[in-house]
């Protein structure tokens, strides 16, 4: 049961973000610009960026994160079920470029301690063709990730199990983006 | 030296802000929004909402995050620099009021692990008068700190330790808030 009175038919985040609009607001923005639009305007995909925010919900153990955002991943080119399942359970092994599995790498730092990502990482993902945007937009992602897991669990949101659910959310993430104030998801409980 | 290359005149995020404005722009929309508007809108002040904002800082190490929040909670009416450093290092024998007392003890669950929040955590500080508008907003700042202290460190940049600009810097931010583009300590380097 939430911590707070939340709309009980909104899943997750949702829930969140239609208590309170008035901070819902940036928060969907950002993530609409770091996720969605710059994957169409930058050298890194919005598979990679999407597949980043879903590693990082799968270390901190946010289940709507890791669910939602691994399935906007599988529906943008490129992607699948298999390949966020095997980015979670291990980048290093994962079908993924070098560039991406040592932009992980720094995410996978961001999300434990920040200070801990070392000149060594960094010169790791340039050497594998990073530039200097996408290695931002990696800490950027990895520490807003830190951000929304925490608001989803720290009110104690409702966070269903049901696979389809997360599979028609992550279509209209992928297709649309988070600008919208309204996804699939609503009110299907 | 920062990871990327970053404006080495600007200091902690302001360098981070320059560098990407387009991610900046939410991700000072929701400061202000948190921290300074609500503050004047509801019945949690921004004197207690930047005592928060720097608790959590202090204890994810973000001497940057700390020293500016911290500032500006001293620069906000009841606010001293006794008080951020009383609260910093030890909320329950702090000269604070029970219920922000109550609502230090939900964020430091936050930052920790959001999932310890405990339905016990939140009947106290209902009891002591907190609202759920309260406790949403104490949650949310909680874990936007584990954003914006992982991204000035995960970037590595340049975190001045003279006094003397963050307390400038804090009186900005107690009178302006977070919409403006530059502070006092732009370009101070």
């Amino acid at each position: 049961m939430p911590h707070i009175e939340l709309s009980p038919s909104l899943p997750g985040i949702s829930a969140a973000f239609a208590f309170r609009p008035e901070t819902a607001a940036p928060l969907r923005e950002l993530a609409h610009i770091l996720l969605f639009e710059s994957g169409r305007t930058t050298s890194l995909s919005s598979r990679d960026r999407e597949l980043i925010a879903a590693y990082v919900s799968s270390l901190n153990t946010c289940h709507f994160c890791r669910q939602s955002h691994g399935a906007a991943a599988a529906h943008h080119p490129g992607g699948s079920d298999e390949l966020v399942n095997a980015v979670c359970a291990n980048p290093r092994t994962a079908d993924i470029s070098p560039k991406l599995r040592a932009l992980l790498a720094i995410a996978a730092r961001v999300q434990a301690d920040a200070k801990t990502v070392t000149p060594f990482l960094i010169e790791a993902a340039c050497a594998e063709g990073a530039t200097d945007l996408e290695i931002h937009d990696t800490v950027l992602i990895a520490a807003a990730f830190c951000m929304y897991n925490r608001y989803v669990d720290g009110l104690a949101t409702w966070q269903p199990r049901e696979a389809p659910m997360y599979a028609q959310m992550g279509e209209h993430l992928a297709n649309k983006g988070y600008r919208t104030t309204s996804t699939p998801a609503d009110g299907k409980r």
